[in-house]
């Protein structure tokens, strides 16, 4: 049984996403089995860090003898949530919501996009791919009829909260937030935001921090 | 004097830059003096944390008055860096590349776009706004003429770390990473990345943990 999320910091989980992503970049010959060095060489983190981070699901390893990489892999798919396909649903169809459209990696990890909602006029009936972008508002009965499950969301910070309360209306329990907004939803309602000018107003923290040299 | 960027964690960085967003967006009568419990409720988080974070950067407020807003404000966009205006080149002209070179937010808070780069024929040569999109071969020339600070890279993963090496060679000292790989750059090079595949399945892991009851 996994800890609850709550247990577990979110720089910790997003290493767990590098993890994965390393032992699927292995080269043939190295497939086998994998050291927490390795792994945390390429994860760019300590091995100690790696130990830490895996021990807190359970025991993977043998001391000394390095992880397997298949099985780690398959665990961390597990523990990430990724042995299940997921319906997407992008509500906004804006530039940035065309970029995650389109961004490959999305579709390659099992994400699948079931509906495009947007409210301009002349978008609405147009299609990405095969899907035909559906007005705003029908959106709670669209998002109940593609079965979304998680939304990304790419509309005005403005319009964001009211767009999120009609998301939750329609069972919608994640939501990947893109405005820069902080919103606000109800028990049992995940929201996971990426904000982009605070990423990097992160970049410039540390810039600074070096001028001054103190970094 | 700030502190070393180092002793302050990640996430408390960007609570500071939500803290500043909330200060911002004070509503008329609220700019005078803002409790620790207000900055604590609209950036979605507790006004204990809010004390801690702002106490880490030397005291702001009087006990049981709040902080001076004004003041904070200035003081939070100095931590920043936010001070001075930064100059970014967007490196990568696609998709993603176009959704934040349009992205009205850093703009706003006075990132300016100095230059554009890409390694498309059809692409170099052509402007966007008023910047014209230079080649890859001549980045490192075009990076030093237009005293890019920052890099915005948005390039495929495969070509991601050799772009990073001229990016570097060319003097910039901060890149704000979207390509999902983990860059190398030497000491007193910066780097912030936005995963967007790791962010989704931080949303993915908390989704599954709630579906076997322990969230």
């Amino acid at each position: 049984m996994p800890p609850s999320s709550r247990k577990v910091s979110e720089s910790a989980i997003r290493r767990l996403s590098i993890y994965l992503r390393v032992l699927e970049r292995l080269e043939p010959g190295e497939e086998g089995t994998v050291s927490s060095q390795i792994l945390a060489e390429r994860a760019g983190t300590t091995a100690a860090q790696v130990r830490k981070d895996l021990s807190l699901f359970g025991s993977f390893g043998k001391r000394g003898l390095g992880y397997s990489a298949a099985s780690l892999k398959d665990r961390l798919r597990e523990i990430l949530g990724l042995s299940k396909h997921w319906r997407v649903a992008l509500v906004g169809a804006g530039r940035m919501g065309a970029a995650l459209f389109e961004y490959p990696h999305f579709r390659r990890r099992g994400f699948e996009f079931v509906s495009i909602i947007d409210s301009d006029p002349k978008k609405i009936g147009t299609s990405w791919d095969d899907l035909t972008i559906r007005a705003a508002d029908t959106m709670e009965q669209a998002l109940r009829e593609c079965g979304a499950e998680i939304v990304i969301l790419t509309v005005p910070a403005r319009s964001a909260q009211e767009v999120t309360d009609a998301v939750v209306r329609a069972g919608v329990r994640g939501i990947m937030n893109f405005a820069p907004v902080q919103l606000k939803v109800p028990p049992g309602v995940r929201v996971n935001a990426v904000r982009l000018t605070v990423e990097l107003e992160a970049l410039t923290f540390a810039l600074r921090a070096d001028e001054d040299g103190d970094g």
